[in-house]
């Protein structure tokens, strides 16, 4: 575990449950994402966590956000970003979105059926749009597709719309879904978006920009391919396909830029072998689904667990939230083992959650306040 | 739908999303209740709306309360209520929150395993109790059976306990699960909890309580059974099986309370044909299953929907919020159709949506506030 979160939560013990996050580690993450991919200019996704700790870093960095709401694009800008480097990046916007995000001087909107597109181009006018295509989510943990993206022949008559009502008509972009396992996802769909290029470019329309997306991995119980593999073949489908005239290349990263820096702090608040011998007990948190956890619905996202007992025996568990809501069960079927000497009021460490948590937490389901958040 | 709150959505044009709730509707609820169930004590759940205006109407008609959480405990007295008249409901409870309760007077403990009953013994010393028992769930909508509860045989050990601590062991509890729709699910839960009562009385342990929890359906797309129909399940069960020594009967409804006296008022974001001829069109609203709407999870609560223009011609929709989470489509299967000639922009009412609505409601996921609430 990150050692000055580990140094953080013995010298501040802070109530539980709190989400810890080392900001530090928020900015060698998206080092090495530049690294990585250097060619490519990072929107973070600012809905992975939207806290102005991690804003401000970003913005020094001279990070570029992809915003889903007016919300965020406001917060961008209270962050210090520049409009220019800000994309209004959700599919689906109210029209008073558009308008104040254009008054704010935002510039680049992403659309996916002609209804939206002609949203922006009476609210935005002139603005640069990007089509959002779908494509296959392989094998992501928490997949996207069925609600976004539009298909490659609808995008080409809609980029063609874009520029007949005076829009830029800017580039393409698509989402393999987050924590995305398979390389062979993002080559499968720069293939897609290549194609589409060509095929606007034989029509008069040469496109300038490919929006790769999010959607790299992060490490939760198992590990995952480092993201060299990710970039190497990210690099090697754009180069077979666009040779050397390469378009601008975007990523939208959340979960891989503050996902592992984060830690939920969380104390055990009963044990419970429910009346069997036979069945895993039931380990209660003071955290759950409507606290937070809500990626591990259906068990997609399974986090790992510290406990102060590591290393001494262990067996089955079930982990629950603390509702008394039915659903607020974390994991029964992903075969989590925890030490058997584990008692409630005793706390423990679920990594990985510096994103998609804080925001998703409910206001005061069963009465519980929301998360607190600290940023180290 | 409920003209007052119509009257209220007119008159007042306040911002989407929003609930309105009508309390007068919320006691008359209470008191279609009261007349079904007469020898039945109404705890009301406060985890399906714990709105002061709510609480504050129920304590001046005299209703006792369901608390989860100490902070809905707190809740309560804070409206006025008498400690004595809350019952701490939630199987699972911090050692914080029953030295608090217990603090402030609560004196009615649930329990479904020893280390809680021990938690309540050390910390709420002589307190009553009541232990859950696992039932079986029918057709509940919103099921909640393997999360809570215990065994036959490890209840009659644990209320034997419970006196051993020196606890009042005051009776049984169990929940037939949410939006349930088949008394047999109350009757054959009354058949088990009286046989346990007879015999633990056989073992020198006479209870005096049993507490049947809630569930009772209410009208959301489709009609459901009328109270009346349970309640004449449930005194017919009761008197089969415990003739005139009836013990004190509780009930924990919040649903059934306030889930018909609320409104979602929402605005049409975006309607897309996503490009295709032979889909739905989507129909994406500004509150989702993240702004509130979490019980669409697996399209298992089916909300009404009224728009302006009910009465035109309808085709089917698929429905879906406004964040970029792909989780986040409230309906794809449940067949619904909508005006085929509904817009972005235009405003239209979810239907009892009084009920787990405004407390699942995210902190502010893609960036988004809360809902508003009017009470009326």
């Amino acid at each position: 575990m990150n050692p000055k979160i580990t140094r953080f939560l013995a010298e501040q013990t802070p109530a539980t449950p709190c989400l810890v996050v080392d900001v530090d580690q928020v900015e060698a993450r998206y080092r090495a994402l530049g690294k990585a991919l250097p060619l490519a200019r990072i929107y973070y996704a600012v809905k992975a966590n939207p806290a102005m700790p991690i804003l401000t870093r970003l913005v020094g960095l001279g990070s570029c956000f992809d915003a889903a709401s007016w919300e965020e694009v406001s917060l961008c800008l209270e962050a210090g970003a520049h409009p220019e480097d800000i994309s209004f990046g959700n599919t689906v916007k109210k029209v008073s979105a558009i308008q104040a995000a254009y008054r704010a001087g935002v510039r680049m909107f992403v659309f996916d059926c002609r209804e939206e597109l002609e949203k922006i181009a009476q609210h935005a006018p002139g603005s640069r749009v990007y089509c959002r295509l779908l494509v296959d989510n392989y094998d992501a943990e928490w997949p996207l597709s069925r609600k976004f993206g539009t298909t490659v022949e609808s995008a080409r008559d809609l980029m063609l719309e874009a520029r007949a009502l005076g829009l830029d008509p800017y580039g393409l972009s698509f989402h393999v879904g987050s924590q995305q396992l398979s390389a062979e996802a993002y080559e499968a769909a720069i293939a897609r978006v290549a194609s589409l290029f060509t095929d606007l470019s034989d029509a008069g329309l040469d496109l300038r920009m490919i929006n790769l997306g999010g959607g790299f991995p992060i490490r939760y119980r198992e590990d995952v391919p480092e993201i060299d593999h990710f970039a190497g073949a990210i690099c090697r489908a754009m180069t077979e396909h666009f040779g050397n005239a390469l378009p601008e290349m975007l990523v939208e990263p959340g979960r891989f830029i503050v996902g592992e820096a984060g830690v939920v702090h969380t104390e055990v608040v009963l044990v419970s072998a429910r009346g069997r011998q036979d069945g895993p007990r039931w380990v209660y948190l003071d955290i759950g689904r409507f606290g937070g956890l809500a990626e591990t619905e259906g068990e997609s996202i399974r986090y790992a667990i510290r406990t102060a007992r590591d290393g001494s025996p262990t067996g089955p568990v079930a982990l629950a939230g603390p509702t008394c809501d039915g659903a607020d069960i974390l994991y029964e079927k992903s075969h989590y083992d925890l030490p058997l000497d584990l008692r409630s009021g005793e706390q423990i460490d679920l990594l990985g959650t510096g994103a998609y948590v804080s925001t998703y937490c409910s206001t005061r389901f069963n009465g519980f306040a929301p998360l607190s958040e600290y940023y180290i």
